[in-house]
């Protein structure tokens, strides 16, 4: 059952942190004067999460609350107290703030000190990216770090009472994002008792030359803003064009760099972009039936950068010993191709071997 | 005159990008109506460049053209091909737009494809977290890799008629800063010949545990701002009491860390908050009054991320053969203490050895 190559790492613990009650599509509907069977059908996303309070606006947590949340749990989880983490990587699309970086915020609520940080601005393959930097770091002499990754989505959307007015465009930025982080914990050792998820393959490749745009996200500071810059613009038909085809190109990517086999796969972890997206990307990936799809954007939304970590802590209950599983993630704004190959150690590991 | 340890990773060529012309005291002070004299004395800062037409507001240098030209510049020099760079890593505070990156607009620019990239959101010790991330990447088997860092302040100095009338402490935001990129191409081997700048010894330490910031930037997008929220907030005091002091344990720790006695540096790349600033962090940093200080903030303003790679820029046309150099940096943010110990090897290196 094991592969002939040593794992690139382990991920030893996962947790997760989603704000408040989750939100119905009746009470999303109710707020903001949308149909609810419209996005029921449209987007095919049942509930979400917010990190403020939708009747008042008010922020309820911060991004740097969620990390936070999500980093104890995971920490927790694979038994490693903060003092024994050797660097910590948070992956976002939308930090509390420029500066101070959410990681540096985010390290100092966990209490840790004197470990590099790094705080990748990303989209949807974000935590892909930040695992993959995680593996480097590992590789270069670290023994166990810290990944987190989140989004919130407060400064994004108006909630004043015209947004059912908005065309469908942009109405669906209302409906389609929630708010949320996950962690992993990352180490170069399989464990002691070898359950840890082994990593053994991971693609992270930039794929977006020559190719427009599919997301753009605008920011502004004190200055006033330009009226020229666009603060939010998604090319949905190319996202919808492009990410099936990317997607399974990814998976056939970690087939061969993992040397495994289709029928091997008993887990897919689709690309999230919404409950509706999903069974379309599932159905092109070129993997048997029988491999059980691990997702949530029905129940959560998109949550950005979040979302392969809270598919891979759903993993983290479901993989059997022996079990195999693919992730595969792809960034829409500049088109990035990303990827994992998971394995759950066989019990009694070393009686495999010949 | 060779260390003992092989060096970390070597930095084969550099390149910068300043927009335009450079902004002289008389110039600044007649466009905001502030007193020449007082930029000369308070910040001590000469000139700078600005990636927008002072008179009209309008950008003529988005973040992404300087970092591409500075890339291109460190390429020519190093003699790569874009298609040997192996991974892109970009860091800024001040990204074009939230997505996509900074760093995989600059990859379409300069032809990457199929290989990482990765944007830091980092204050100023970017550069040095940027090459961190490089020397985790060269050690886990990637062999050349293209690290830039830049930053613009176009969307934090707001031109209206009013500017001379604003409180010092946010006067001083208007002749701080500068605009600007810079690149280095960084590889696994010393190359050919062994004239690379050599990498001994590179620190990236969080050192703001239960520390206040001293620097908040922020950001808003699309929903109206939130008045609570600080767009950019600086604690001069908290930052001219605590670089000098975190600068000086840089330098103690990259000692430690290279085995180099303080006699043996002969050129220093110090911290540059402000022309006036650098004087006084290098008479604390006990290290010989023959070092020679490679700085440039008094030409450029403070460009943030672009800085250490700046000052790499100058000491790769300065250090002698055997010439050692040391370069230290302090994000005040958050908070981080990172540096380089860099040496150029000796020409006829094998027959210095025993």
């Amino acid at each position: 059952m094991s592969t002939a190559t040593p794992p690139l790492f382990h991920i030893s613990g996962t947790g997760r942190a989603l704000p408040g009650d989750a939100v119905s599509n009746a009470e999303l509907g109710r707020a903001f004067g949308i149909s609810e069977s419209w996005i029921d059908v449209f987007v095919g996303t049942r509930t979400r999460h917010f990190g403020r309070d939708l009747a008042s606006g008010k922020v309820t947590h911060t991004l740097t609350d969620l990390c936070a949340e999500a980093a104890d749990r995971a920490l927790a989880a694979a038994g490693t107290a903060p003092a024994d983490v050797d660097f910590l990587v948070l992956s976002t699309a939308t930090p509390d703030a420029l500066l101070p970086t959410t990681a540096n915020e985010t390290a100092d609520r966990l209490g840790l000190t004197l470990l590099p940080t790094y705080q990748l601005q990303a989209g949807c393959a974000g935590a892909v990216q930040a695992l993959d930097l995680a593996r480097a770091l590992l590789a270069g002499g670290h023994r166990t770090g810290l990944v987190v990754a989140g989004d919130v989505t407060d400064r994004f959307l108006d909630t004043g009472p015209d947004v059912a007015r908005l065309p469908a465009q942009e109405l669906v930025n209302y409906v389609l994002f929630g708010d949320g982080a996950a962690a992993a914990v990352v180490t170069a050792d399989p464990g002691p008792d070898h359950t840890a998820l082994a990593v053994h393959a991971l693609l992270h490749h930039f794929a977006g030359l020559g190719r427009p745009p599919g997301q753009i996200v605008g920011w502004h500071g004190a200055a006033a803003p330009d009226p020229a810059r666009r603060m939010l613009f998604e090319d949905y038909r190319a996202i919808e064009a492009q990410v099936p085809d990317l997607a399974a190109q990814t998976v056939a990517e970690l087939l061969a760099a993992s040397g495994w086999a289709p029928q091997q796969i008993g887990h897919v972890l689709p690309p999230q972009l919404s409950g509706r997206m999903t069974d379309r990307i599932m159905a092109g990936l070129g993997l048997p039936a029988a491999s059980r799809e691990v997702s949530c954007v029905r129940e959560t939304g998109n949550t950005g950068n979040a979302l392969p970590l809270l598919q891979l802590d759903l993993l983290a209950g479901r993989l059997e010993p022996g079990g195999r599983a693919l992730a595969a993630v792809v960034e829409s704004s500049k088109w990035i191709k990303a990827g994992l190959a998971l394995e759950r150690p066989a019990t009694g590991r070393t009686e495999d071997r010949p």
